[in-house]
């Protein structure tokens, strides 16, 4: 089952997406927080505008380096334990929004990325428990100013900039993500072709390891980390992300002035 | 003026302190976003339990290696730039609230320091214009797991774990902070004893250089950095921490097994 949050032009709502009719079947309101009671109103996927399926409360957890290719690619060995770090609320957007090149990066990378959705407070979450925490899965885009990423002492500013962390277009629930496909693409050429069964540290290890430190709470989001082919997204680009059996959506690449 | 969040044992309310009579007067709501109109209803001071005076619905900001001396303590230089880094807001506790070292670390340090609360959603906000977005200033603990900070590549566990952000007592507005004492101290003996007068990078340039990074949103906190004198805290001790003009609180060391 996908469920997508989306507005037509009043206030956001969330649907279950009718795979067969391709409409949305409208919930009585926030999933995460208020179960799948649906309303009985149905509408057309094609006059919504799509918006990111989760709005964090608190967290968006990052893990780098966690497939073997893309810690290669960037010259790093694989971490012994997973490498976390923050994106604050205030970077998510949704699918078509625009990714906005920040005026002190000259080079930023995307990265396609498998993200968790969480259900519920929890904390000190055993691996062997984890899909009592999980409410979903989203696409992510972990959007970096690489060169800043270089010279700074953290992180912090190359991945946590505004519109840094796309996120969209579905939550699935229910899914098996041992084994997808997640791509990015450029203007419709692919750069990133990676598997989820490549991750280092997997999702229930994941969830084990960042509940040690933090309480997570509903709709806290947690980026699994990005295969290898990262590479630079240039003003005019439209950027899209894909992982199998949750969908893909895209962004256009602006500057301001 | 100094602000309380505060409860009897019902629901948090804030009140404005009134330095005469060692009461607080209520306020209808929370002032960051409804204002400073009260109630009518006065509760003494000694009936309370202070609570943190803000809840971050975003981020709590971070900022190494701000006072020369404590950089030199570290063996570091002084950044050029603002060292950014980010807690979650589950890092934040109030004041008498227990700090829990995470089981994970044999070595957390005190790190007292001057807090800025954000008024109001603002981007690219010039030095000289950050008074327009500052609702006031508190004092924070920016509790540090120092061991992890130095092994892990990112700080985000050594200073996001849960209670690692104690805050309080007060929210004081109107207030000059240019040269105010900063200190901490560990079962009543002085640890750090610094001023705001030695940042090195000063709170206009501060809010300049994290908004051209992130939208800041209501009730965002910025830690401003701590001066020399950081050291271990252990189970069973009491840490307090004081900047002049605004107050001091503490937090008791705990432990889970």
């Amino acid at each position: 089952m996908r469920i997508a949050r989306f507005t037509t032009g009043e206030d956001p709502r969330y649907g279950i997406l009718d795979e067969d009719s391709d409409e949305l079947v409208v919930l009585r309101s926030d999933p995460i927080f208020a179960g799948l009671e649906t309303t009985g109103e149905r509408v057309a996927l094609d006059t919504v505008r799509l918006l990111s399926p989760v709005i964090p409360r608190s967290k968006v957890i990052g893990i780098g380096r966690n497939y073997a290719d893309h810690a290669a690619e960037m010259g790093h060995e694989v971490p012994a334990e997973p490498l976390v770090f923050l994106k604050p609320n205030t970077s998510v957007i949704g699918p078509d929004d625009p990714i906005v090149l920040p005026p002190w990066s000259r080079e930023v990378h995307h990265e396609a990325e498998l993200a968790v959705v969480i259900s519920r407070l929890c904390k000190y979450v055993p691996a062997a428990k984890v899909q009592d925490v999980i409410f979903g899965y989203t696409v992510a885009n972990d959007v970096t100013a690489r060169d800043v990423q270089a010279t700074d002492a953290q992180w912090t500013r190359a991945k946590g900039f505004d519109t840094s962390c796309p996120l969209g277009p579905y939550l699935a629930v229910d899914l098996d993500v041992s084994d997808l496909a997640v791509r990015a693409r450029v203007d419709g050429v692919v750069r990133q072709d990676g598997r989820t069964s490549d991750l280092v540290h997997k999702v229930p290890e994941l969830i084990e390891y960042v509940s040690s430190i933090f309480t997570l709470l509903p709709g806290d989001v947690i980026l699994t980390g990005t295969p290898a082919g990262v590479g630079p997204i240039e003003v005019g680009q439209r950027v899209e992300v894909e992982v199998e059996g949750i969908g893909s959506f895209s962004n256009p690449v602006v500057r301001r002035d």
